[in-house]
């Protein structure tokens, strides 16, 4: 096995980094991951490793823990030692003590070591910080070493580590800016790929293997289950067995985690024939409007929450001239009457995660102490709130999703009745969805669009199907 | 969402007949699946279905358990309905109410009532049987309902189902081989992209790519993780990451599991140039006749334990042949000495799961209560020994590893020195390794190879390189 890293000095920077966040303050436990089970013990997925332990550690090695004391500076990683059965069955690593020592750690221990380390630690009353498990046998294992019971894990956990953390990792070094300039470029030709297999009479799934294809072939996978679906509408649908018929659309939204473990995340919609119907090219062409007009506000300073507000406004303008909407658009948006459209947010911080470090805490990474997440509908997807700072990276990925069930529950409430044309709105009920979705870092005067430039325009869409 | 499902009628006979094997005996408790985590909560892997409640109660969706009451006969389906929020993220699913009756089930409830359930069952002193948990969350879940530790809930599981359920599986119905010759199918034709796409300077992810593409636009997936490597002698190899030169051979273990979840297992090894080299065309003859030879006695009555031993033999005769061992091949086999190139079992039973039932006991699925496996090296791994009956599906997979790890210690211990010629054995240090698989059904009078013909002599496999 080659172990892909950076420089051990970036992961004994980024330590030291938080060891200066954290203060004396006793110790830190990061939990890799183990392999995950498909349908018997010996079969597993293919290994993901925990994002915030690549971020410090960066062994994309199944099966360890690291500690880092933060009153001493110690730094011990935990971990076994391969047997001749496994080298047999799954080759030759170096050392658990070579591994280490590629990103700067020179202290390992074997892993059952860890519950006498925790022990130690909490018997001489000093503090022990963990993030949030989000696998359960991280559950199981954290539960085990801080001797409390399983419903009591959460409780443990450090909003101090856990802030510090997203601190650090929310603004993206240049080194993992190029690594997402890759992730991206492989997302587009990812996305390539697709459109130009799309035709009438082929199945969603065809077009799922075609996106596989092109992110293994370049050494990485999809970050995230692929939603390549005619059935726009269905925000994360992982059904892929519908045949495709011309005259109807396919929204694509696929990404690729690459070898480094970064991640883009693009939508594209498009149709299944040569062309766009009227009715999609308006629609489409409101969405990409909208998508234009928040791109242009990104900028250190903004809060992202008013951009997906404006965003939604120039939803609900467009909607407006294609009259399934009606009345003042900033009253609309206001009210929430867009919500029948966009049900969902503008778009989510990116990185090593697809939505990145959502297991750290929706509220941290996308909200701050005096701007929380909205409980409503619509506001309550939108995963980004915060303003915005030099060196986020995110997604920007308006849509217009005609969904026939919630049509019908709030027309039979009469709600937003001032706002919605429910009887034109009804003429739609199989239009499907719309998203266009790209990628963007924040710089020091506004946004700089992530890897190779992928065709959005209707003419440029068009121009792939050809 | 389309549910893949066989006529209700199937899944009624199966529970029938299991009840029948229970006897009047307290309740039987299947676990579905949950989605399993990948780096956070809501960024699953592709979900996989438990193959038991596959097996009786087809629903290959999330979150469902099931319990068969065998006194009463009464069945319930256990899940929760779809909220609006559900609707717009994962689209729209039938209620459990629906799903359940396209298995032949009429009672449902909600999935927290199952606590209620096993506990009223218990307390009334009625017995629960489980099988063993394979997944940490069910393993949680299965712990709270029993309320017993997680350490003590397999000591719950009830050996009578675990027996009764592999008596049931193992012998393949005429429906399920009908889904195992199509998931072979898929399989050759995953294995022929794989060779033709084979070339000097390419890596192994793009043939992985390849292989993906295939399975998944066949409306399958991988059934476990590809072995595709220059390195044949690591016999689970999940690193992709070589370069492929002239000279050297490729072996490919590559399975597709179908729509319906049922599995091929197939390896082919060949050259990554035109031509195997000589050296690589004598040991892969050695193969292919022990193969060959272990073919010939498939049939029911024979333990495969013995046919496992008689292809040691032909490989060891093969060894002797190119001066790689010496002295009596029965006495070599019988001392244990074909390990040094032959350290696995000659195969295993195929179904759903690649290693069919792992997840029930291998001891239980490959022996018997009088057949033991052994614990010895070589035979430890041999997944399968019990004699051999109709409606078996199993892999036929012989091969030649040289380990230069394992050639050093046992050089060093000079262990079975007189019949191993190190000295020869030491030029073979960077040969690879070579395995060549089929699957096959058991049948009345011998076997059935299963799927298309996939090219497996010499010949044949130059031949596709052309």
């Amino acid at each position: 096995m080659n172990l892909q890293l950076f420089d051990k000095q970036v992961y004994t920077d980024r330590r030291n980094i938080l060891k200066q966040k954290i203060g004396s303050d006793g110790i830190i436990l990061l939990l890799g991951n183990e392999d995950s089970s498909m349908n018997y013990k010996d079969n597993p997925y293919p290994f993901r490793q925990d994002s915030s332990f690549l971020y410090y550690f960066g062994l994309d090695v199944q099966s360890l823990a690291a500690v880092i004391d933060t009153d001493t500076g110690e730094e011990v990683i935990f971990g076994n030692e391969l047997s001749m059965d496994d080298i047999i069955w799954t080759g030759t690593l170096p050392s658990v003590q070579e591994i280490a020592a590629m990103v700067g750690v020179t202290q390992t221990k074997p892993y059952d070591q860890v519950t006498h380390y925790v022990h130690k630690a909490i018997t001489s009353g000093r503090r022990v910080h963990i993030l949030p498990p989000y696998r359960p046998e991280n559950k199981i294992k954290l539960a085990g070493w801080l001797n409390v019971s399983l419903q009591d894990v959460t409780d443990h956990v450090s909003l101090k580590l856990v802030k510090a953390v997203i601190a650090q990792r929310v603004i993206k070094s240049p080194l993992e800016i190029q690594e997402m300039e890759k992730a991206v470029s492989i997302s587009v030709d990812m996305q390539l790929a697709v459109i130009k297999s799309t035709r009438p009479g082929i199945k969603e799934y065809e077009l799922v293997a075609k996106a596989n294809e092109v992110a293994i072939a370049a050494n990485g996978r999809l970050g995230y289950g692929a939603i390549i679906t005619t059935h726009g509408q269905t925000l994360h649908t992982h059904y892929y067995g519908n045949t495709l018929h011309d005259g109807h659309m396919v929204l694509s939204d696929i990404g690729a985690e690459n070898e480094m473990h970064y991640g883009g995340d693009l939508t594209r919609t498009f149709p299944v024939g040569r062309s766009f119907t009227n009715r999609q090219k308006e629609l489409y062409e409101v969405v990409l409007t909208a998508m234009d007009h928040a791109i242009s506000m990104l900028k250190p300073g903004v809060k992202y929450k008013d951009i997906h507000l404006a965003a939604s406004q120039k939803l609900v303008e467009g909607l407006t001239q294609v009259n399934l909407m009606k009345g003042n658009a900033a009253e609309a948006v206001a009210a929430g009457a867009h919500t029948m459209f966009f049900q969902c947010g503008l778009g989510h911080m990116l990185g090593m995660d697809t939505h990145d470090m959502e297991d750290l805490g929706e509220q941290y990474v996308g909200y701050t102490d005096t701007l929380k997440k909205e409980t409503i509908f619509g506001l309550k997807s939108l995963r980004l709130g915060r303003e915005l700072e030099a060196g986020y990276v995110l997604t920007v990925e308006p849509g217009i999703y005609i969904i026939p069930e919630l049509i019908d529950r709030w027309q039979a409430e009469k709600k937003y009745a001032d706002f919605i044309n429910y009887d034109v709105l009804n003429t739609y009920r199989d239009f499907g969805g719309i998203r266009i979705e790209d990628n963007f870092l924040i710089t020091d005067t506004g946004s700089h669009l992530l890897g190779k430039y992928l065709p959005k325009t209707l003419k440029e869409i068009e121009g792939l199907k050809g």
